[in-house]
């Protein structure tokens, strides 16, 4: 009988949803996820009962809502197993999943339409059951009350978000990132992602070169390339991206993560950055730095913001309250120069009028009552014990990466020997039910090959629990070689 | 010494917001809007406690906050008055008001960034104090309790929406508008305005030809125009849109709002309906179908939608949740033909990954639980009182407009004799502070000259003051010629 790794379902008992409820969408998430397979038995509910210290009521409980709603069947006398009408679902993940998608909904499209929960290793993923989130409902009662009727009203002309709101990051970016602007610079956006595309409508037509770090991040990729741009890949090394010393070298544009390389983890050294603004005040390039998550670093500050650095008007800068707060939230924004304002609120307006202010208001009042500071230094303090116990881990079990960049973020690149490496160990560990992605899906074109390995979402526990499997894993297939 | 109109001051005991902060906001809507000029006295704490019936304190308390707030200043032994600082702001308004504009933010920019109430008539604003906030907030909280957090991740397959919204929302447009939909063609959009972009982006280049309705929706057209479309304006008759006779006419897409069409009111004919479907069917153009204030029909119910004519699968149906809930949702939706369906999610992905999933989660359950159809049900009795109220009092004063389409929706067209009429009677009424569009500013070519009154958002009592004080500023008008 195959046991479920019970170590991957985490129940919170300060949590308002009851154990039950928890534990039938812990186990949910393990069949959607694959790691539990169509066909295979769970353990009987005294088991699980015991291995997770929950009543036995509590499972059983949990089991009789997965069956009524056809996640588990029963056969007489064998105990419960995790349907057979998953199959499908799994057959056509597992077949799609090696593929480098082409577009990022054309793969997702297929998947069954229901909510995931992240499993180990994906990258980029906080932990959002650390979030406030009885504090912020309260905020946000507190903003609906104070407001009155005007927050549910149009408001046609906050096209670049609430002003309050505006205020109060324009601040916070000062003084943590030492970002220069007016909060009159600053809008608001559906996620990171509606910057990036704007900027893209923006700033390029069909033919623009945009410098692009590779491997990079897929969003911008595709932000740029739906505008026609072209796309010109550099390599990036330990000081980050390295623009060619060719003095003929030009740009439209050049997008950056220099505060942690996405997904490398390099951080562009203090005379790169100086490097690439002084190139884009003599070119008149765009550059775009996508500080994505510059709030998680974990032995010194990050450098402060290549923004900062520019006195020509030429950075804009990109970040997201996704990774702070909660990815489904989707506030973004981005600082723009002076001379950019009007006409990305113009387009902006055309887009899709204004986002939705409720919580807007809501998260204007979470900085000023300072909980986005104490949230960030608790998830930070938290983060960097995940990052401790993945780096051990990985020691104690010697699984066969190489891991250079370990000071911050959320993410972790773990370098391989060869592309086959790559290939084999990323198609293992997907068998597993591991969600490790190879750094080629991120990649324009030839790279040091490895795999990224997100930490955040994770508990110590099944941390360590997860790089047992892979090393597990591994090392069985290296024996059937 | 002026008295302010209080009539126009709607103190709501049963509301959450205390009714000293609801009369410091009325107060400020009423200056804001120039209702309320600079230098202009307001009346003693005793006079408008009594006008409101309201205790003398609550009055005091509202005007100390807004003399802190540098709304009203305090001469010695004078009183207090509407602050000079305000007339900037007012002069401006009044300044830009009558050109109609270039784009749907170049105006909007220069404006205070504070948030705004409607005032009396603005065109297409529910009343959102009619919405059950509370009830709603409740189901918000559910949601997060049942969805736990995977309602907080990423959930960046599902870029059309909550799959449990979308198959809410079909089973709403098949029962209520004939809508022919399986729930995988519904997309959830950040307004219907990005439906409009989104389509734009998919359906058309530089150069393609959108028939549009003239006067109509600028949102639609600015949408159109984005893409480079070319504008073939048609006239609206009593029948609604008038396609050309002419047989070698041709579009790549028609934008119509067939229920009632925007701003005038016209209701699209079956026949016109039908030769509609057969064109599109006949010359593959696409129609897109913005069925935007449907649910308000007051004497009988509205024609099914266009969608549910259409066999060829050229016809798109797009809508809003902003005027049946409240506009700062920014919940909208379209329901795309099959063949449309991966190209949309795949845009939008790239345009801004999903959008908010809390909102729509809580929108899921306010229609599973059978509120939606409540609220419709008593806010459509509501704006029926109101539109009475307004129909009466426009004859009972003799305002010098006429209003042929009175069936229905949110707003009405009032025609008047000729263009000098409609812009002569838009600038006194602007003056006077309310917020009557000419029909000018929605028209791409001279069409018949009005006045667009939006009648929703103002309680009986409210719209009747206003209408006496348009009949009182165009008397006014007539005897200083």
């Amino acid at each position: 009988m195959h046991r479920p790794p019970t170590p991957l379902i985490l129940l919170d008992r300060k949590r308002g949803t009851s154990l039950q409820t928890q534990l039938a969408q812990s186990l949910k998430a393990l069949m959607q996820s694959g790691v539990l397979q169509p066909g295979r038995a769970v353990p009987s509910s005294r088991e699980l009962a015991r291995d997770l210290q929950v009543s036995r009521n509590t499972v059983s409980q949990a089991y009789d809502r997965l069956v009524g709603e056809g996640y588990l069947e029963a056969a007489p006398r064998r105990g419960l197993f995790v349907s057979e009408v998953l199959a499908e679902q799994s057959v056509r993940r597992t077949a799609l999943a090696p593929a480098p998608p082409t577009s990022p909904a054309s793969v997702l499209l297929h998947q069954a339409a229901r909510m995931e929960s992240p499993v180990p290793f994906r990258p980029c993923q906080p932990d959002v059951r650390l979030f406030p989130l009885p504090l912020w409902n309260r905020l946000r009662a507190q903003a609906l009350r104070s407001h009155g009727s005007n927050l549910l009203q149009y408001q046609s002309h906050l096209t670049l978000g609430l002003p309050e709101l505006r205020r109060s990051l324009a601040i916070y970016l000062r003084e943590s990132r030492g970002v220069q602007c007016d909060w009159q610079q600053l809008a608001i956006t559906i996620g990171s992602q509606q910057a990036l595309y704007l900027l893209a409508r923006l700033l390029l037509k069909p033919g623009s070169r945009v410098t692009m770090e590779d491997p990079g991040y897929l969003g911008a990729r595709f932000a740029w390339e739906s505008a026609g741009a072209r796309l010109d890949p550099v390599s990036i090394d330990s000081e980050g991206l390295r623009l060619p010393r060719d003095k003929r070298f030009s740009a439209d544009l050049v997008y950056t993560t220099p505060s942690r390389q996405f997904p490398t983890g390099a951080c562009l050294s203090l005379a790169r950055r100086l490097a690439l603004v002084e190139f884009a005040a003599r070119t008149r390039a765009w550059i775009v730095e996508d500080d994505y998550d510059s709030e998680y670093r974990y032995t010194r500050p990050p450098l402060p913001s290549l923004q900062g650095l520019d006195r020509s008007g030429r950075v804009i800068y990109v970040a997201s309250m996704s990774k702070v707060l909660f990815p489904s939230l989707r506030i973004g924004y981005v600082v723009l120069p002076p001379s950019l304002v009007e006409r990305f609120a113009a387009l902006r307006a055309v887009l899709d009028d204004h986002g939705p202010l409720v919580d807007q208001a809501a998260l204007a009042a979470f900085i000023e009552s300072g909980a986005l500071y104490t949230h960030i230094r608790r998830s930070r303090a938290e983060y960097g014990d995940r990052l401790e116990a993945f780096t051990q881990a990985a020691s104690k079990q010697g699984i066969p990466f190489s891991f250079p960049y370990t000071d911050g973020g959320m993410n972790l690149a773990g370098f391989v020997g060869g592309p086959a490496q790559e290939d084999e160990y990323a198609k293992r560990l997907h068998q597993e039910g591991l969600d490790v992605p190879p750094l080629t899906r991120y990649s324009l074109r030839p790279t040091a090959p490895g795999l990224v390995f997100g930490f955040t979402a994770f508990e110590p526990r099944s941390i360590r629990e997860s790089i047992l499997r892979i090393a597990v894993a591994l090392r069985r297939r290296k024996k059937a070689n």
